[in-house]
């Protein structure tokens, strides 16, 4: 860490800050310039909070110099993690092609939209249980019931499932349905939820907060990873923008960022990056030219009767097209899609 | 509501689309236009979902007339609502004048801190017991060791207390002890709390969320109303900026807005829209100038030893000054600030 | 364009503005519904400003359904645009690969570069002979001079020159020696500028400024168009962000919307995208793979010490092996990267 | 200066980076911490550039000590500067309130908007004689004749007046007519118009760019001071937010920001900053409260008929009312607002 000094800081300032340095078992090493004086730090910092360093008289700035997490960085886990969401893996060359409704409506339409959706490609099935809506007046998903027809149909067709969780008195619940936990954007420093997914064992699917820098990004995914659950993939799903042509903006160099950071697999969701499905293969392909370890994309067979989100939907046709892009471009990016096999209707 | 059509728009997709207009009960009234063709909807619109008719085939928007709360716009209630906060009035005319430290420490440190602020104005007492940390290895709070540590030195000095709530199964407990729940920026559009915090009848004040427009403010703001708890009192505390000169950028003319927009009081959260002492007096002014109901600020008396926030905080003495300058400027504009006779130590 | 009149407007100021309507040549089509009551027009309504119809008492917002601009539309052109810049073809599946330094420092120095690039497989060099600096105090570019080493390097290697233009009275000067127009990103609402290079029939590419919207881009295009000259290709460079993560924020699906929008060809900029040589390539690549028509990078032989902008240079080596996945990427697209005939060393 | 290097970082670059800082007559001051090794400068730090430093090989990352500019720091003047603008002093408890239309339009229409601003309070008069419009197919201004008509009707009203500068090859006819030049929004990184009005000895209205930082706005003033002309008055205006409620979003902690880094004046404008003329208001004292030294205001008679941004412009008896509360916060704040006299109509 280093310590910038106000240039009329004076004597007793500087030894009231290096005593208090001392005093945590960091070795301060002064640097007076011709205009500012510098403290750097040595030792480990993590001893020491920057925001109690620049709470003292005459410090003008603190410039932390290593990372604020420690278990997502790459010091400590040089190679990728892989996350295997019972049988399909994530990361370190595997992608995750996630697809489904934004919400479980019915059985039927599940089905449907599943055995699409499989043919087409994904190894894994999305579907809201309970759903986070900005309006109280809106559907707020089926609940339990809508837990269990996605676990009935995730079965059916061989894809595990990816749910939402909202509520930590529902975890127990959605645990016994699901095989990967979703923390949404809006709950991504909901901090009693990541504490709580965290003492799970259950790999997590954290998406990125819609006004979250990258180092928020990876300070919540290390509060699950510091409660013990090492099976986190990241989620880039569009920022606030000042630009109503798209829902959110797509920050797509995010990917590349993370992958000089941190160990964790990132996939990219240009469904709600875009709210727009003519833009949606676009940003599918650009992610995984960026690198990305997967891709997450919302399919319904009739949009305009979709209780939530029906605007952003890809078509399953749509949707079957784009995946033989991903899948050729995948190719020359040497990258593999995992499958796991179909319990009931598996052909072999 | 309004719905723009594609000017590809065939008549078999029109048909369509008046049909299940007709069919929620709505009447459609069609304009076709020299390029484009534009249906205006009369009647209920709150019986139709403009996402929903923005995925049927050849629509290419819809333009909402109406906004999408109800109970917290000005048109439910023309009257500015006045929240009483256990006889502290916020709203129509009357201030919240609310202080003290981000995170109850000890209780000597609150006495000293509550003595100060009360004697200079303020009539509210806030302080963290449950603190949402973006580091898991942060001081997370006392929890209800520091509920009842506030409850004592409100009590003690005639100051109602403001606190946060951030888990849902925290809230019995928290209830027994504070006069106003607070719900933070980052759990703004945390609906389980939303409507948890509903359902009880103790006033709210609900934050701005760091990229939340003033739609979304108020959409979370009507989950509140919705469950049946009317006292709720806003805070703008700055949305995310582009520039680091400050920690957020403080979005004053959100004060206007709402006033334009609901009945709903609205305060200005200048410690932490700006993250620095130093620009603090001059945006609590600016925030009462622009018709703010009151002004939430951070004091510690000691800010190189605060435990969290620290760098952001007033000195008690600067408090004490920016107080005076509030209070003549709150005259000027015809505003009182109520205070509560003091239980314990009152020399009357 | 949809008038939509406030709640509380009288009749009076309704037939006031369905004079001025008529009056211009235009139909109104009043609508009205049970809680509002909207106006389509049906006409040209290129003949009505959408800010004077604001500017009536009574009119709460006015929504226009055409995009302001007209020869940038797809509606006026609705093929893609191809851009000659001497031999090399920009759009309609033709890629334009810039290379080149910030600025021209030496004769030496732009050789070296200018054969590196050429051989990996750029078609156009670029380099700065006017550079716009924030402080007044760093170097501002060699001028004339500079213009002079550029036009006889990109001679000499068979590849036609791309140099910023900045003030309006430079313009015939500069005209002389390149074969493309660069605007920059902080003159792209120059109107003096883009009105000027309009009078041209050189090629400009148009850079998107910090905080332009799509819109706001096409409109500045419109500009140009409007003038007389029609070559022009659109640059996406990343917009600003709240994320010091990268320099800005690389709006990748600007390039599917413009798609959605305009006839021009749009290319992608990642080196000021992402100020960040490690995440070029794959800012790069995702570009190409959401459809871009072009790269522009910034290649340096020797960033430390360059003039300008050295810390987002790529070496000499990463552009070659960028160029080649590049390449592979472009196949897979099918689209093809043609090649002016090297007119001194053209070893053929 | 700080230089953080990689810790990856070997002996052979680090000694090159030493001779490197050597060289410039700097001299180094290494701290090797447990995980990092850290460079302090000691010494002119502006003989190095921070770009060129992050450039060479082994350096993660560069930190300024000193801000980029200089002439506009409060080092380089610690007391607040006083603009002189042909009689109305802005700055150092001298508020500069400026109103007018957007756009010259007729000479009858600028006298009565001139004769009631003066009488409300107004010391300055605005008016474009050529407007940087979006589009090219709206009015663009008179020109000359508009110049003209500014310079008579501001004589007649005792009323020095403000108009824009966008063309350099204009810029001594303007000077002709005018007391002050602006630079719009638009123009702020036009670094060849900044340098040309450098050049001048006339006061500069500098308004900040939609997505500039505050040390973006000072380095743009420091272009105009190194030139030369040392009379710049800076003007805040809204930055690009995301939030469609208002045009942009008003920063007023700009104001208080800027006072601590610079000494030159700084007013606001809430025409543009909202864009809503019932925001002006509300948004006019927040920014005085805030400290602000003067307020500039579109002010327009029948705003349906302006030429341009009719419907941000308040009406003669909207801006009078506001005048008078300006005027008592004013008083209430200790400032002053000068008036020159009236050359032509001065009853007195």
């Amino acid at each position: 860490m280093i310590i910038i000094l106000k240039s009329d800081i004076d004597e007793v300032q500087i030894k009231h800050l290096l005593e208090h340095i001392e005093s945590v078992g960091l070795q301060p090493h002064l640097s007076r310039g011709t205009y500012r004086t510098i403290i750097g730090l040595i030792g480990d910092e993590t001893e020491i909070s920057a925001d109690r360093l620049r709470s003292f008289p005459g410090v003008q700035d603190v410039v932390p110099v290593l990372p604020p997490y420690k278990l997502a960085s790459l010091q400590a886990h040089p190679q990728p993690s892989v996350v295997d969401v019972s049988g399909v893996l994530i990361g370190g060359g595997h992608l995750g092609m996630i697809a489904g409704p934004c919400a479980v409506e019915s059985e039927d339409r599940m089905n449907t939209i599943a055995a699409s959706v499989k043919q087409s490609g994904a190894n894994l099935l999305r579907g809201g249980a309970y759903k986070p809506r900005s309006s109280p007046y809106s559907f707020q998903g089926l609940g339990e019931e809508g837990l269990k027809i996605l676990r009935r149909v995730g079965d059916r067709h061989g894809l595990p499932v990816v749910t939402e969780i909202t509520d930590p008195r529902n975890l127990d619940q959605v645990l016994q349905y699901t095989d990967m936990l979703q923390v949404g954007a809006r709950n991504m420093q909901n901090f009693v939820l990541l504490s709580e997914v965290g003492r799970t064992s259950t790999p997590v699917l954290l998406k990125r907060g819609m006004s979250a820098t990258i180092d928020d990004l990876l300070m919540s995914a290390e509060y699950i990873l510091a409660k013990g659950n090492s099976q986190v993939v990241l989620c880039e799903r569009g920022v606030k923008g000042f630009d109503n042509a798209t829902r959110n903006l797509f920050d797509v160099a995010a990917v590349a960022s993370v992958r000089h950071l941190s160990h964790l697999p990132i996939i990219v969701d240009p469904s709600h990056a875009t709210g727009r499905p003519e833009l949606i293969p676009a940003c599918a392909l650009a992610g995984l030219a960026a690198g990305a370890d997967g891709v997450h994309i919302e399919v319904h067979d009739c949009p305009e009767e979709a209780m939530s989100d029906g605007p952003q939907a890809l078509l399953p046709d749509q949707y079957a097209e784009l995946a033989g892009q991903m899948s050729q471009l995948a190719k020359l990016l040497g990258k593999t899609i995992s499958q796991v096999g179909n319990a009931a209707g598996d052909p072999a």
